[in-house]
């Protein structure tokens, strides 16, 4: 039983790392819980670009762009840190290119943290003809059909030219629903991908290593990801193997797929309680406003998710009264803001009556927008999540979030 | 000979109105010339939202928004006075609908001056199926066929719902070449069109009027337009009617269609001179960065132009050095801002490489931090032409000016 409030420093995440290794990586990341409500923690992260408090949501700048905003308002918005795509970047502009221009903060101009994928997830979801091999994952880019070759080793070179400040392990991506067997296999390969990555990662850093790879950022953390579907069994084998390797964080990936809600949120439970309390933990790919409060609830501290930005741009958008589709004719002689409980500037300057009319007229600024207003709510419900856990009304906050926007319009 | 200081205030452009009617409009709109020099007028103009200081540009906001760009954007850049397109407005979301907002500033969150145009541009531009006749145009909509009607009366009557603080009369635009015979015919068209505007606006303010048009500003001033082609004698033939109807301010319309340069500009010069000095001067349409300075060198106070915004969406940038196309694979690598000397956000913030990995890899990102750099580009032009024209500095601006800026690099 953890106590309900506890401070616990870890420096330089070198506790998991000691396991198999005596190298003790320079990593200027360390994370410390603060509080914690009802399974709910409070912490921060710090990281070569600055602190990162947690629960903390992360928009999506796939491309080097958050889409349909310009990263002054990312920042107003209160973002601390963005996710970039490894896969997209790789392949456009190219990792070596971003690695010349001193890397990708400087080459985006986003002075915070920034998180990396390994660019796996878009290699089985987006790219061509792929093959998985023991070595690596084998494709064809979307953009030109070009033939690459996705390794451990690649993925951690590629992220220490784009110099994340937390880069993560190269996974095989499970489709939903698997066998046992299917899960099986693929989270243990997982585990020998997660061992070449931290192996790679050490390399790089303490040996004078392969030429042509020139980290933009000494201070890079890694993180694990733990894998084994939907089976609990498969998934605690899975997090001990990872954290008996030794990494600076931990994610759950492979959840948010298409399983029944309630199952993800049983597997984050379980999973979540067995991973070490003094490091944190990133739920991949999740999710909906309502996915993030239950998620934090059972011991969540990162998200990400496209579904804020993406939405946005169809026209769907979240409010503290439930979603809208601002397509919908009903809105069309409607004067009022997107959410009269929302302090953003969408909804401080315009109206739903506006708003759909440039949505309907298919003009940038309808995405632009939009897009503000959802990255508004996203972010504003992880700080309302973080003063809940602070003042001890998280169970409060919980249950009249779900209560007030998970009621859905007829239009939605 | 015009005195090279000196300042004459209008109130409520009341003077031309008077020639044929004695009525006296309640119009809040009054033109101040402050100084000249070597041609250029120093000016401002009073609306009933506010004060726009001229020479000035219009950003072009075609459908209530000015693309790729925040209004908050558009305002800190020091527009003053924005354009809305009245042909689709009409069509989308409709005047009537606009109305019932409150107006358009109201609708659209636009707090500033707004000019609208007539719509006839765009019937002749874009609508399909138009036949024209004394009566009016008709014309099918080119968004879903439907059939309309544009007279004169309607224009005024659309625009008086939508509450600019500018409206201008319909006009009938020639297409270039023309004949004389076509021209002349052209312009007494355009003439008989615009007197019929003028009293359709008086009988809005001064009888009960028809039930079904709601103004929604009172004050709204009314531009005549001077047509006639390239022929100068029916542009002094319209020049004099057209003043004889009496209007708030004066437009050349019926430029930069495809004429030479040098007959734009000898056609606005001549114009521009028979024009009463102590109203406003709008060229319609224009133009390049060169042809604002060398047209407000010819009298013009006014201009309005998608070319900012529209090049800008097409990845063709302003610079003081001369234009650049960011999808020259030459700024692959390039770490310089778009333009040294510009402070916009987008030269602040971002490099070339980085405008042209968003362009190439088509992020909405690229269109709004373009957009931004030159209507700066626009907007920080028309400052520098006040300032010359205050320290009496205009012809040496002009000169350095146009020697700089017409620098084509190779790529444009």
């Amino acid at each position: 039983m953890q106590p309900d409030v506890w401070e616990l420093e870890v420096g330089s995440g070198v506790r998991g790392l000691r396991v198999n290794t005596p190298t003790i990586l320079d990593v200027s990341f360390s994370f410390t819980v603060r509080a914690t409500d009802c399974g709910a923690r409070l912490g921060q992260f710090e990281t070569p670009h600055g602190t990162v408090h947690t629960p903390a949501f992360m928009p999506v700048g796939t491309q080097g762009a958050v889409k349909a905003t310009l990263f002054r308002d990312v920042e107003e918005l209160g973002a601390e840190i963005i996710l970039g795509n490894t896969y997209h970047l790789y392949l456009r502009p190219g990792d070596e290119l971003i690695a010349r221009r001193g890397g990708l903060h400087r080459f985006i101009g986003w002075s915070r943290p920034i998180l990396t994928d390994s660019g796996g997830f878009q290699v089985f979801s987006l790219a061509e003809r792929r093959v998985i091999r023991e070595e690596g994952a084998e494709f064809q880019s979307h953009l030109d059909g070009s033939r690459h070759l996705l390794t451990p080793e690649r993925a951690v070179d590629i992220q220490a030219r784009l110099g994340s400040d937390i880069a993560m392990v190269l996974d095989e991506c499970l489709s939903y629903p698997a066998t046992r067997d299917d899960a099986a296999a693929s989270m243990q390969r997982s585990l020998r991908w997660a061992g070449r990555c931290r192996d790679r990662l050490i390399m790089l850093r303490t040996s004078p290593g392969p030429g042509d790879v020139t980290g933009t950022n000494p201070g890079q953390a890694q993180f694990g990801i733990v894998q084994g579907g939907t089976f609990q069994d498969l998934r605690d084998e899975s997090v001990d193997a990872t954290v008996a390797i030794g990494f600076e964080g931990y994610a759950i990936g492979g959840l948010s797929v298409g399983e029944p809600i309630d199952t993800m949120y049983s597997v984050v439970d379980a999973t979540a309680r067995r991973l070490p309390e003094s490091q944190p933990r990133y739920l991949m790919g999740a999710g909906t406003p309502e996915d993030l409060v239950e998620c934090v609830a059972r011991g969540i501290d990162m998200f990400d998710c496209v579904m804020p930005t993406r939405n946005a741009r169809n026209g769907q958008l979240f409010t503290s009264e439930g979603r809208i589709n601002i397509k919908n004719a009903r809105y069309a002689e409607d004067d009022r803001p997107l959410d009269p409980r929302c302090g953003c500037y969408t909804c401080r300057h315009h109206s739903r009556a506006y708003l759909r009319h440039l949505y309907m007229a298919g003009e940038m600024s309808a995405g632009a927008l939009n897009t503000l207003h959802n990255l508004s709510f996203y972010l504003d419900t992880m700080r309302r999540i973080r003063d809940a856990i602070v003042f001890r009304t998280f169970n409060d906050f919980r249950q009249e979030f779900l209560r007030s926007v998970s009621r859905l319009p007829s239009d939605a």
